[in-house]
């Protein structure tokens, strides 16, 4: 009998393949006394050598799927493995405490992991040998016991993965030609797993709560990531309807595809625009294949994150010359650094919080910590010339804030012009709307800035007063709640009194069922993951926004997110 | 030269005594080895006696100041000084080990302390034995170092305090005769320590940063709790302009008691409601002494945390009873529990949270863990019968979730009435308007609630997405900003569209500057600290609605809130 397993839809398309189960095994064991020295040494030393092999298997993987930088971190780990110093001393410990070799292996790393995290304070470099050397000891401890560890980089059959959770490094191994897509115990659709999957076109259910329990390695599994299913050894029958399901699904994005130079325009002929959301210049690629009229939201802070230190002016300033000219005079939407609340720098540590989602973070570091901030704003000038920049400030609460940000940047412009540095003189400068006390005084920021940017994923976060990473309150995630809409309401008109462009590059910006209210509100830009732009574009031309003017009076008026959400059902989409 | 310290006005009045820093010394010894093992031992023994002296002194003005119950803690404290096991253990430490006594001390109780810390996880009461170990040998070795420990109880001269922050049991141990004031480094208005100042009525400056750096023992402190400084040895000029102000702050004071059976009345006749808000049934008699017509917030919470176990049906009846009843019909709120953000209870774990104030609180648990919530529904129920009560549910985001605590409630009433079980059948149901979403959609929570309470701490910090207890977003706790005026006038508009009562029971309710405003725009009902309730009569008996409903339009319009503050503060207070 076929099991059905609900989760949360994260990611379009049907995969049916077996399951590949990304669970660690219980590496659990006995310290005993051994009295074959030799033969203990001796199952070390295998250990080793074949952990070597599949870690230089899993580089070559990683350096075809993710370019050769990345794949650095094998290299390390290999590097782990040939370290004399570590050997000898296993071996030492097996020799004069007459230990088994899982026993020793652990003693000894256990001593390097803690003395290299002891000096990670001083040099955080110390933290990635700690943690190298954790990641290598798991291997070879399996290899001991005997145990298989998961590796999704050495996948060779075409799988569906089932994990409790998907960690940014697990997602990074993932070979598109074997791994058709995912089901996980944890997670929402905002969730970094979730965003990988849209990004990687593959199909992904999350937040099943149960997927690992109840399906075991082998199962054959039907994922579908269009209702957010699982169905566990399917009859023949289900495995006829859901490749129908996944046929009809590609043809219909072939379909979308089609749209990639067409522009933005409703059936009724307004024009709109349709953006990417990016986090690097590596993103251009896939903003540019699906045919997006502009970068909405470019997230800087990977910069900071994937770095050792501050990134120099220089380097910003190459990466936001890389966006600008690749975007060939398409507006592109600068997020000034977006860091604290879940997005930590190893180099810069910040207050220890209660609440980090409410605390310091984002404008509230930049305003403070000004050297950082200016530097930004320097390398954001010296770009400008290379296409159509416009910046914006996150997390800004208060015109008080507004108008420190806009007058350190006039200062930076200014001395940059004075030093004969070219600028461009149409720079846009703009805000998130993610914090209610900002969408409730939009008219008067609509008089100062030059553009909005609704964030919806922390503005429904703020609103609601749920954090969206807490699955104890994710049903407050409520983008369709009439409370949310009326707050977007507010910022488009109070824009539009001004003359003002309103974007939304939330999650919301890409929703099937917030986009027809979106556009009856009259919203500017939807800046959305780069997959999903044409198939927002083909909604977008089948709909009149005079009619969706009318829905969205209505769903204003509603007083749920289920009956905003049954009512675009039901006039959209006919269900 | 007198220097001037600025920090956060927190309670009213002005105090001119002299400082008494409540910082606790350097406690840090060498283990040393010994040769007179007698003379270590004697050490301790006067050590312990003189410890024990000072404990039976501050149980007994714990007695008088705190009552009975209060004290408890001191005679467990006396307790542990008292038992033979620990003496012995550290005479032991000091013959075996040879080592001096502040190290066999500190050897000797830390292994207690970790027994007692290990088991605290199934048993609550073993961190509390932790706990007074802790504190016991933090005296004893002060005694044996030479150290003053400070001990608010046992202060007899009239004194200002000065500390880093001040903790629940410091402020417990204050005797008014003494203690005229204090000023802290940390905290805001809103902070533990500075509702206490103003529940005892004695002057207080909060979050000044600097005063333990600057203000040395026994220097000359004039307090002002009035605008927010102290003056260190101040000229005798200052201590003449202070003493007066002091003095009118006081007549001011008298005039208000005067006001005690009055109703609240603006100067064109409106009727308005001035209540107050407690914790606990003790807290009755401050309600009555300042004329309070009503009690717009019984936080129950602390039935909840004051306690090793649940309360019992029966526990929680007696406690609403005695408050209903003590306020003989006037109506009296209750808002049922409240746990989770920042309270916790020993006996709940609840799960880990990155941010828990935006996470698994109040009516989230309430309607999970329904078992607690209908305990506490059936004793409210019960009781009921008492006075006029109001029920008010915490923290709801969605109708979704207020239907679903009023169906409960329903089934409970129902329950009981087929028991035979007397019930009034005039209980009033609403809820606390402190989020965002519900805020915006008032106009549709008002046609199914008979009435709202406008919690402000956290309305402010969802809407300016800021924790209030971090110092480093404090900025942003803007009372005043047209963000959050516009959205409690909305509040306002929807109660009164449908004939719903609509109070206030935020810090933001008993502000002089807000006040005018919210008379204004028509808000019912101002609840605060009883301390309070008269001031603001007084201060609501001066103005007249329809001068302050035009200020209210005046302030909606504006731009900050330094703005709003202004225009208050000229067009009411003549600044």
């Amino acid at each position: 009998m076929a099991e059905v397993i609900e989760g949360i839809a994260a990611s379009n398309g049907v995969a049916i393949a077996k399951a590949y189960k990304l669970v660690d095994p219980d590496l659990s064991f006995e310290q005993v006394t051994i009295d074959d020295v030799q033969a203990e040494e001796d199952r070390v030393t295998a250990a080793f050598s074949v952990s070597k092999t599949d870690l230089e298997v899993i580089r070559d993987k990683a350096k075809v799927n993710m370019g050769a930088e990345e794949a650095e971190v094998f290299t390390a780990h290999i590097m782990v493995l040939e370290d004399p110093e570590l050997i000898g001393g296993i071996h030492n410990a097996i020799e004069s405490e007459k230990i088994n070799a899982e026993a020793a292996l652990k003693n000894v790393t256990d001593t390097y992991i803690g003395m290299f995290e002891a000096m990670a304070d001083d040099n955080p470099y110390m933290a990635e040998r700690a943690a190298d050397i954790r990641d290598v000891t798991k291997r070879v401890l399996a290899h001991l016991l005997g145990k298989k560890l998961p590796n999704p980089a050495l996948i060779q059959d075409e799988v569906v993965i089932i994990a409790k959770d998907m960690t940014p490094s697990d997602t990074a191994q993932l070979d598109r030609k074997y791994v058709k897509g995912f089901i996980t115990d944890l997670g929402g659709r905002t969730a970094h797993a979730a965003i990988m999957a849209r990004t990687l076109e593959i199909p992904a259910v999350v937040g099943s709560g149960t997927a690992t329990a109840k399906i075991n390695e082998g199962d054959l599994v039907i994922l579908d990531g269009l209702d957010g299913q699982a169905i566990v050894n399917p009859t023949d029958e289900q495995v006829k309807e859901y490749t129908q399901k996944g046929e009809t699904y590609l043809a219909q994005k072939a379909e979308w595809a089609a749209l990639k130079n067409e522009k933005t325009v409703s059936a009724d002929g307004k024009e709109f625009m349709t953006g990417a959301n990016i986090g690097t210049p590596k993103d251009l690629d896939g903003v540019l294949a699906n045919g997006s009229e502009g970068i909405g939201l470019y997230r800087t802070e990977f910069l900071y994150m994937d770095s050792q230190e501050l990134p120099t002016e220089d380097d910003q300033f190459e990466a936001y010359k890389t966006v600008l000219a690749g975007m060939d005079g398409k507006p592109v939407t600068i997020r000034t650094m977006d860091i604290g609340g879940d997005k930590y720098l190893p180099y810069m540590p910040l207050p220890e919080e209660e609440n980090p989602f409410m605390g310091y973070r984002a404008i509230r570091i930049s305003l403070d910590k000004q050297d950082i901030f200016r530097t930004q704003l320097r390398a954001l000038l010296r770009a400008s010339v290379y296409g159509n920049l416009w910046i914006m400030f996150p997390m800004i609460a208060t015109l008080g804030e507004f108008r420190q940000a806009r007058s350190i940047f006039n200062e930076e412009k200014e001395k940059l012009i004075a030093d004969g540095v070219a600028v461009a003189d149409d720079i846009k400068l703009g805000i998130m709307i993610e914090i209610p006390a900002a969408a409730m005084l939009a008219d008067k920021f609509a008089q100062e800035v030059d553009f909005f940017s609704i964030g919806t994923n922390d503005l429904i976060a703020y609103t609601m007063a749920a954090d969206r990473g807490n699955e104890h309150v994710a049903y407050l995630y409520q983008p369709y709640n009439p409370s949310i809409m009326r707050l977007i309401k507010n910022v488009i008109d109070a824009a539009h009194k001004y003359n003002k462009f309103v974007a939304m590059c939330g999650e919301m910006a890409g929703d099937q069922i917030a986009v027809p209210i979106l556009m009856g509100l009259g919203l500017d830009e939807f800046s959305m993951s780069a997959t999903s732009v044409l198939q927002t574009r083909s909604l977008m031309k089948r709909l009149s926004t005079a009619e969706m003017a009318v829905l969205a009076e209505k769903a204003l008026d509603m007083e749920t997110n289920d009956e905003v959400k049954a009512l675009v059902e039901a006039e959209v989409y006919d269900k």
